[in-house]
């Protein structure tokens, strides 16, 4: 790894302040990670602004020395995108957690990229209006963060992912000019750049400023949870439920495995451990129309061959049926030290095959799969567990890995559901786009980073890869 | 204009069959507006493709040649962006009207872009399922139009633009070269294609096929008319309606002009004559919920001063309640022989003052103005009737446009809410671009267009113009 050219700390330390840029390498070490066990790798330096003026100068000094810039969120991403690949100094957005504007008539919010996720929603809570899109990692993962990888979440069935939700950008692209990219209540005209930056891995700039749009808090929800004996019934219970026209908030499944976890784990959340699958099924709306929604999946669910349905009466108990999935990959980490989050999409109605599938090729390689998915998107996590101290056991990780992607690309999905590609997937766009399709994706990338300093080794394979 | 190159026409016809070349002056008249009357331009040729393979054709000779591709749906446009401003080539999708796949269970469809719609609609509809924007045009306009424009909708408050459905599409580039954006039922991975290709107006290249996701028709909905005697009055019915946490399917306002217009034309609806405003609301979703959101709505309006409110009880007097809204435009031609119809967005909580500005504005010029609007999504519709012959009046009505452009802008709005920027409005670009964000803008239309022959003249302003 290069070192910095000698003038880049004392510029980012006058662009800063002294307090704000970290290059002790034993402080760095708490950068070297996204909650992505695989890659694990310090940047040169990480800085700290507290604002678009500070970010911009910041961007202006290493465009000028040439170093590259590594935007990151809470680093939460799980596909190693805010890692700095290739060197360079990593842009931290810990400061900018200010929420700017709050405007409950308009439905709007302005924040700094930093924001926590739930604390733009508690924001916005005395108005009954709230952020829809809600990640499991939301108490921990930022508006930023989440602009970059346009995250969903349980309920982006019914919601939508982020892209739906951003209505503006203030972005400051690489070579430290500021612009702004849709944004104060204005609709994109002209080409939609919110759209496009939205989703771009930080491989564009950097956005300091997100503004965003809120909705009414549901009046009411159900919640429901279905215990099923095999993961195949579990699936049918949602083409049965899709198919009869409901429309769900959220739709998600745990498998045995993650029950299993879960319920060894602090986490317990009262699944029976003899289940093959639980289904959580929740509605919102207006109180009035939800009964009727309710009494429809349980029917659902028992023609499907459910062995029971429980109905959450009270706040308390739609948390205690939500525990399962919400605490699920926390509590994977018993059954061993490492664990791959896999991400990918297949159509809805190939769920059934493509987890039969992937059963097997756990089975093959000798490793342990627990999946927890959004059924109604399509969106799976087939998680694998493994220790990654050996080396043979991560090498039929990292194979077993490749196989569940290919077969998911195979049945019309895609390599990543809602975690991008990062530095992981990059090897498996190929797969999904031809070199023409890359070319142009490339083509966009230079026109907001023409010297490719702006988080390089990400989303995009060398020129030259692919087919 | 130049003519063109000796060996196009040929070429064209080799690539599509004599029979889809049009080169005859006459028949070229039919292509040389697109329902905005302030432009009209012949193209030197149109060619008529069948499929993606003959698109492909088609855009390489015209590159081969360096001659302007313009790409044209139905010309419902209202903005000039399917006339060939600077000469060249229109490339009509008449012929690509075949609806490929629809699959019900993944609630997805593919159809060729000059598919109608309506007919879209149609094709899903004996699966319970429908394509959710509704242009207004939705009976003429075809989908490609729709992608080009991310044209909106009477019902996209609820729905949102056609964005949100467009999942994939085959794209003929303007080299020639046919890519696919997403698709296959695959979300987006690597940077959002998609989403940036859908209202690009025809200027990154030719969108041949679209796949869609489909949601399901809504169980039931309740329509209501309100009749205000200000248009004030129901501007503030609608902010009630929105404060009490209701999300109306569609929200419209049609004012004392239009009402006069609609009444006095055949499609005369019942509205009375002499009220100030009436607005359009309506629910939908499953039945138990919509009394509870009827009851509530009409509270909202007579607590606004409504003087009546009515509901429909029955299908065929939803349409009716519906048909002064819908029948606005055609009525407009009452007024006078032209009509400029304008297109901007504020934030919703600007409407009252914006629309009492623009009601100033055309006393002034002694212009009449007659408003229809989404009001939900403060979508603004104000139209400017006039005689084209008259040349006084005609500068008039341009400059009073300019102005209520401005107004737009100074309340937070921008230059275009459904009806894209085309060839009308890339003046005002500047209005709501800097310069550096109208070159990020230029640098993402050349990935797709270096040569910059693909649609010319339209969207973005001459390189140089913009402050």
């Amino acid at each position: 790894m290069n070192t910095l050219p000698p003038a880049v700390l004392p510029e980012l330390i006058e662009a800063v302040g002294p307090d704000w840029v970290i290059s002790d390498p034993d402080h760095l070490l708490v950068y070297e990670a996204d909650a992505q066990t695989a890659h694990n790798l310090a940047p040169q330096a990480v800085v700290l602004p507290s604002d678009t003026r500070e970010a911009s100068r910041v961007a202006r000094v290493l465009h000028v020395h040439g170093v590259p810039m590594v935007p990151r969120g809470a680093g939460t991403g799980l596909s190693g995108g805010a890692l700095a690949m290739e060197g360079g100094v990593v842009v931290g957005t810990s400061r900018m957690n200010r929420i700017l504007e709050v405007d409950p008539e308009n439905r709007r919010a302005l924040v700094q990229c930093g924001v926590l996720n739930t604390n733009l929603s508690d924001a916005a809570a005395p108005f009954g209006l709230h952020y829809a899109p809600d990640p499991s990692s939301q108490t921990a993962c930022t508006i930023g963060g989440n602009v970059a990888e346009n995250s969903g979440g349980p309920h982006c069935l019914k919601y939508g992912v982020t892209s739906r939700y951003i209505t503006g950008l203030r972005v400051v692209l690489p070579n430290g000019d500021a612009v702004w990219l849709g944004g104060q209540g204005r609709e994109a005209s002209g080409f939609d750049l919110v759209g496009l930056f939205v989703g771009s891995e930080g491989c564009f700039g950097l956005a300091t400023e997100v503004e965003v749009a809120l909705v009414p808090v549901p009046e009411a929800t159900r919640t429901l949870l279905a215990i099923f004996e095999t993961l195949g019934d579990a699936g049918r219970a949602v083409t049965a439920i899709i198919s009869a026209g409901l429309l769900p908030a959220a739709l998600e499944i745990v498998d045995r495995n993650t029950i299993k976890a879960v319920e060894a784990s602090i986490f317990a959340a009262g699944y029976p451990t003899d289940a093959g699958a639980a289904l959580v099924v929740e509605f919102d709306g207006i109180e009035a129309g939800l009964e009727l929604e309710a009494e429809e999946t349980v029917r659902c669910c028992e023609e499907a061959g459910a062995r029971e349905v429980r109905r959450a009466e009270s706040a308390e108990e739609r948390l205690a049926l939500w525990k399962g999935r919400k605490k699920a990959f926390g509590a994977m980490g018993r059954l061993a030290p490492d664990l791959l989050v896999q991400d990918a999409t297949v159509p809805r109605t190939r769920l059934p095959e493509v987890l039969a599938r992937i059963s097997e090729i756990a089975d093959r390689y000798e490793l342990q799969v627990a999946n927890v998915f959004h059924a109604g998107d399509g969106n799976l996590h087939p998680n694998l567990v493994f220790d990654r101290r050996d080396g043979e056991e991560t090498r039929r990780v990292e194979e077993a890995s490749k196989e569940i992607m290919l077969l998911c690309v195979e049945a019309g999905g895609t390599i990543t559901g809602e975690h991008g590609v990062g530095a992981d997937k990059r090897k498996y766009m190929p797969l999904v786009f031809s070199n023409k399709e890359l070319e142009v994706l490339r083509g966009v990338k230079r026109v907001f980073d023409p010297a490719g300093l702006c988080n390089p080794g990400k989303v995009l394979p060398e020129s030259g890869v692919g087919s």
